[in-house]
């Protein structure tokens, strides 16, 4: 049978400030990657962010990203591999500790908008980002894009990766996402979306934006918790996927079920 | 036989800022508190002065401060008692993790500055903080001024702890520090400090600034790394104190020890 | 004829954070105090909210709070005199750069937070708030609680002050605000709010939280762009300031009508 | 005559962190770069760096950089014409603030770092930036390379320019620097950097890398404050400058005196 889990970038509030539906996104899905305060989130949403997961049985990976908090993490800064290693051993092990403290473990770690994005295509950081996770934990899961440095990075190391796939964004032939601010970048039909993710899942398989079928893996698909729709979309592709007789769970899930 | 472990705060230094002498004070110390990047560090400078100090063989404390690079967490904020619990599980997690990356092992906590001042003297930070070193690590040792709320509110939850006193500065009668800028805060001549240090280790007593004597405990001693003569000074105390039949050594090399 | 002007607390949006609905507030004020990039604002968004502030003919104030982001200004940090003068200075420089930039005039300064609250008390942090807005600009006005040390320390330098009252908080006989938490701290009856407003205006008194009338002087109202009922207040209290024959304009509207 | 002025990038220090030795450097040269609180500096080092510049009567520039103060503004952050428009409003108006409320007068803008370096060879970082110094102020003087980006920005604006050399490094056929890390790029020979910049004031020329002659323009020269060999060659490179019949004077002295 065929198994998926469904993530979403949580914690990402500051301060007074509040991004998000957290407490609402939680209800649909597996995996949250809860924000380390670099880019944004702060100890006290991080300590509360951790709770809501456990609360709802949702497992926790730590999302570290950039010093940037003005720019959110989306912006590149030129950095070193020491530096792409430390800032992520810094912000996985505060994390870390928060899900300790409350009796957690901690599932994943998917790294954050630009970090995350040129670590998929430098080896150097992606070599750095896998080496610091498995130095905190070699048994945490590195996410990643399909066929990314990142992945290649992990396994090489030996530790279990997952290969994420955007629901909602429209893919180019050679495995990268259309950038955002072009035409089809964003897949705006709900029931689109949620057939291509299923036919990522069931075929490993998806239609670029040339319409040329592409090969891709859907260990993990990555969803959004801010925005109008965010909710009523994460609705409607649980729904589609547990009718297409797809199970909806986290890794740390699977992991319970086969030490049964 | 008496014993005795000398500590230092280190990994004081910030991006392109230097303080401090740390690889020579390592030679002398026995324990080194670490800066975790809120009142001063960086994830590099972190990283560093981990291995610095495995490579010295000088146990590993966690020195979390308060969100104030500007004033080097020595100006206190009016912050609450979860603000403090999350901003000491965010700072003793990241540190921890560079340890574990490392192959080491954290053996203490000790807050810094503002926050250790104020932690001694209210109850409601000092139980967040200690609550914070528990949930973490049961097994880690809090730092704090002999009698202090800190000792007390670690010996509640179980927590080992350990007394600290400060080799070069005066104490008033009420067991508190002679405050800086008043007159004798400071102890300048080496000798005098070098032997009031051996007495409250032998006797568990020191002379106040009103010329009394007070109880006092001293399980730990901080020095100095920065300044122009804190290797000299570091130098003479650790000579006096072993000349005087006391051995220097860390409470995780006393377990080694006890292990053996 | 009776005038008062109406201010409220604009730009504190970062980055990807969004605070407050600045654009429909603007309709309603003729004052903007703008934040400044320490307690809340980027320089993003302090240009956006100068523009927008200049297109709708409100006049422009800088709004400096302590450099506690994740405190959004409201937690006491304990700063010396020197401290407090410098961050005003940088501040307001900042701030008043964007205006003039754009062919505009800064009109005021008005702390936030916790710097505005420690400064009404304290004299020594006020003269040093008064000073920096002084050998900026001595055209300035200084905003400040009826009888505070801000607007005694602007008096004494020769500033103009305006003196400051809030819409919807009760009083202490003592004319300062009775403390958020404490019941009654906020009157959430805006025709009783309303009333309270135009007698303070029109009579200098208002009604303390223990039944007792005491003296005020509102020379401006300080109204609130966040929460729910924001607009609807904003367009109630001035909507009722009108129709009780009190002109609603800014000091610097009122400079430029004597002028005429 | 021949003249030229001599600049240093001044109050790098930040809170307790001290870097360069501002005091002694100040008597050498005519024009100070004082950093903006961005990548170094704060508003307590700046108000300092303000009042010693003044007390010297050496001419004040702004220095804004990227906001990294963990990498000292050195890192290229992938940025917005708007971002580095609003950044250097903001600094350059923190930073003007203080000079004028010392009774003195801002003379130039230098950006520093990354943001001096990308916006050299970037024509839209440079317009944004050459646009944020004429806005706040059309008569401030834009530094930048001989023929950059910055410099032609300035010039289509109407700004006053200043083509800085630097005395200790080589330059390519280009007329960029040799990039640190290359062989070269450092002229650790004092007597030969100093023959190099007179040469480049007198003839307008300079020996690239590769032995071929480039023209150049020297208006203001770059030397370093920090290091050991700072000061000495600081005094070295002015001694010879004047022995050489070069006058050493700012561009505001230039002006003042013209306008005798």
């Amino acid at each position: 049978m065929y198994s998926v889990d469904l993530n979403c970038d949580l914690g990402e509030s500051f301060g007074a400030y509040k991004i998000g539906q957290d407490e609402e996104i939680l209800k649909f899905i597996t995996s949250a990657n809860i924000a380390c305060g670099f880019h944004a989130g702060d100890p006290n949403v991080m300590n509360n962010t951790v709770k809501l997961a456990l609360l709802n049985n949702v497992s926790i990976g730590a999302h570290p990203g950039l010093p940037d908090l003005i720019g959110f993490g989306r912006r590149n800064i030129k950095i070193t591999r020491e530096e792409a290693y430390n800032m992520v051993v810094y912000q996985v092990g505060a994390l870390s500790a928060f899900v300790k403290a409350e009796g957690g473990k901690l599932q994943h770690v998917k790294t954050h908008g630009a970090l995350y994005n040129m670590a998929a295509r430098d080896e150097r950081l992606a070599e750095a980002i896998a080496e610091a996770v498995y130095k905190i934990e070699p048994e945490l899961i590195l996410f990643g894009p399909y066929q990314s440095e990142l992945i290649k990075a992990g396994k090489k190391l030996g530790l279990r990766t997952a290969s994420e796939v955007f629901a909602d964004r429209n893919y180019r032939v050679d495995g990268s996402l259309t950038p955002r601010g072009e035409k089809d970048a964003v897949i705006t039909d709900t029931e689109k979306a949620v057939n291509r993710v299923i036919r990522m899942i069931k075929e490993g398989k998806v239609m670029s934006d040339q319409s040329e079928d592409i090969e891709i893996k859907a260990d993990t698909i990555c969803i959004h918790g801010d925005g109008t729709h965010a909710l009523e979309f994460a609705d409607k592709i649980s729904k589609a996927i547990k009718k297409s007789n797809i199970d909806i769970k986290s890794f740390e899930m699977e992991k319970l079920k086969d030490e049964k």
